[in-house]
């Protein structure tokens, strides 16, 4: 993020409804507010962090129509009716800055097979590979040491960063975002154990991804034993994730980073899995669920539930198990102790 | 799967003991008895799903010979010894097309050193590097943007897909198949902790793996501290897996998805373990022993074990606590009564 | 690891208190006691093992001053202060042969953006990207395949390894050793629900590694939503580790494999993370908190804490809650017959 406005620029870009102070400062970062030093934009972004405010250091502050507070000598109060609303127009900004629009062409160095087709405002950059009779859509990006295989489609406006590979005949629609690294279409991990080996199974599928998708650094998605692999329109999946072969995920589900997907399992729309979850294959997670992090997962899951553990459980009942399962060193003294009352009473009778 | 098939062509292919019905349908894709749509060709391959043969709306079905029913109109029935078998078979034949065997040769954008020695019935594809003294056996593959590290070794018939790096000195065998993205030779990570830094122990080793292993898309295989990090012949290692330094993997086992194996710890023969299972250093692993998915262990585990867990148990005590470990919060209220009880009781003999 | 020594070139290297034995063999390898071959040299670095020495068949042993014990036939003892010392030099030296020292230089084969500055003692290896206005230090060397985004500043003797990809205005500092497929600067997870889709949060922030920092193969840092994701000085990451956006790293960190650490959550100095362990979002771990591996937490840690489990309790704790645990069956019975004997004593004392 580099960047420098003055106050008036940022006033200009962000319409504020009104100012309070004043400040020569150019803004070069944003930061919250108590980690913000001068030089630096914040924002109230939830009221319960209001007492920040007359600490802060930043030179100027993002603050919603109404709030109460003088600014410091060199500070300005920018008031807006949402402060976080205001800052994603002002991030957005920026955001055009540091991914500037690459210019369309295709880089001399890299390597193309005369059968692919690339669309002409399509940008391919240094020492990208794209092999027979592959297709690049309009105005899709491969930033550099990009691999396309044989046969892949890529639709409009996707944008691939560098070391992406997409192996033969996968299908990636519109709009896709993947992050460094991403393998999509490895093979499906299926052997068969015939006289003390494993032979494999050909894994002839692909893979489909849909429109708005993106994919995290270094995630893994495979092609199907047949048929297809599918991510559904608008899910989001983070760095290091693995999607096993013929899974199925539906439309605008979020995998948070390192979840592992086993094979054929099937997620509905909007499922969303925290990091580091782990589901068994051959199940179906009904349409919001959630998974908790960390928890492991072996059979199906009713749409809307919440679910944590390993393996999981709902939300309450594992919030619950783990408070009481600290109390076991006390439960067993507590067992003891009525094991030796008991003892006493017969005695006690028997005499 | 770019597939067209008519059912001439599948009949001379498969050689079905007897046929019933008839299609004109060309065969466009393969899919479950429940999935499949018109176009498709389908399989009974376990007899539980006989009921959705009736259902099936493929065009061709595989069948056992002997099943009993009558093809729908245009719905072709092959009846075959062992229907898994005739797929396979179909499968095998597709998989040929899916990866058409590459012309030999080495691509004029690879960066070879001259004291390298490439196979003549090798294949270098664009944008590999290959570096001094290294040595590519025949037959093998390099396919895109593949790193081969000073002094490396590599057998006969490998395919190594796009972005797969080795680095100096490892030693692969024959027809060993890795998947995009695989890192094998990483340092291992080994530090002393001297006067509050953490110094580097030298990772002086490599890495060796033995023939017909295939691993996963991203995995990475760490070199030695000396000596070698071993994978042995016919192991099969799935996507993102890590295996530390001076790991011994014996033969034909099996590494799911995002394992992770500390260093010097030992497997044997068939070993098998589940996704996300974490192994601690310095431990063997008997022969044949199962560890399920998301299970941790750090001690060593006798031949033929099947544990689950963190800290692993045996497969069946762990799934009783499980089912007990529901049961915590009714235990601690029976406790509760059991105390109350006994007051009353005392109070009772008291009185 | 290609070496061979003569015993005379070793005592030369090594200084040797005393010596006692001899050996004509070549020194081509290093291992440990019970597996050293003749030809290895092999060391006893730790008192406990000091029965496997008179067992081994290395060539050559280094000894403490001082060990009593015979060499065989044709086996030689070097006597040194600190064999373990002893033989961190020589791994050392074996290391320089490893990685020899790479000539300053571009490969024709780069692809440099005219704009950036690369150090004339620099060496860009081949099929390298180096985007615009980069600046790559004295000493760095990127070794192939290496994408290095616009604006990035990389310091002083660093080394990248195959396929690292580094994006736009990420700064590494010096003598920073990344190994290969490591990515620095993917975006961070952030993403808004805005009318059933998830509304991308820009992630304008960078990465910023400082010195003497490892980071191990395929593992991903993410960029900050703003201001910057940091990994402190001497911090050494193990492989496909996961740190994602704004987290604070500290100084002389260890996270070993597999490790994932969610949104800003901060590491203090000397903080250890056991493999695969997860950390929850927005939380701080006390300088030199230890979290057993597989742990997962979501709360702040209190510095110099040891930690395990899931959710992590203190080390002690969970050990005993794991040895109670598997006493759960029995503490079932145990109510169980606590409850029948309270009605057997009832119906007694209604009798």
């Amino acid at each position: 993020m580099k960047l420098s406005y003055t106050a008036e620029e940022l006033i200009a870009m962000l319409q504020p409804a009104s100012t309070r102070g004043s400040t020569e400062d150019r803004v070069t970062g944003i930061a919250a507010l108590s980690a913000a030093e001068r030089g630096d934009l914040s924002f109230l972004g939830n009221a319960r962090y209001k007492l920040q405010v007359a600490e802060s250091r930043a030179s100027i502050l993002l603050l919603p129509v109404g709030f109460e507070g003088e600014p410091k000598v060199g500070q300005l109060y920018l008031f807006v009716a949402n402060p976080s609303a205001s800052l994603a127009t002002l991030c957005g900004r920026i955001e055009q800055q540091l991914w500037p629009k690459a210019a369309p062409g295709i880089h001399p160095s890299a390597v193309i097979d005369p059968s692919a087709t690339v669309a002409p405002s399509a940008t391919i950059g240094p020492l990208c590979v794209i092999e027979a009779n592959a297709r690049i859509g309009p105005g899709s990006h491969l930033q550099a040491q990009v691999f396309i295989g044989r046969e892949v489609t890529v639709g409009a406006d996707c944008w691939f960063q560098p070391g992406v590979r997409i192996t033969a005949e996968c299908e990636i629609q519109d709009r896709v975002r993947l992050q460094p690294g991403v393998v999509i279409g490895s093979d499906g991990f299926g052997y068969e154990f015939v006289q003390g080996r494993h032979v494999k199974v050909p894994q002839i599928g692909r893979v489909v991804v849909e429109t708005d998708v993106e994919i995290g650094a270094n995630s893994t998605i495979d092609r199907a034993r047949f048929s297809q692999t599918r991510i559904g329109q608008g899910t989001k999946i983070d760095n290091l994730v693995q999607v096993a072969h013929n899974v199925t995920i539906g439309k605008h589900c979020i995998l948070c980073a390192q979840v592992g997907i086993s094979g054929s399992t099937t997620l509905e729309d909007y499922v969303v899995l925290g990091g580091q979850a782990g589901l068994g294959g051959h199940i179906t997670i009904g349409r919001g669920a959630k998974i908790d992090g960390g928890s492991s997962l072996t059979s199906d899951l009713e749409a809307g539930s919440f679910v944590k553990g390993s393996p999981a459980l709902s939300y309450q009942l594992e919030q619950r198990i783990n408070v009481l399962r600290k109390r076991l060193p006390e439960l067993f003294k507590r067992v003891d102790a009525l094991e030796a009352h008991l003892v006493d009473l017969k005695k006690t009778s028997a005499d």
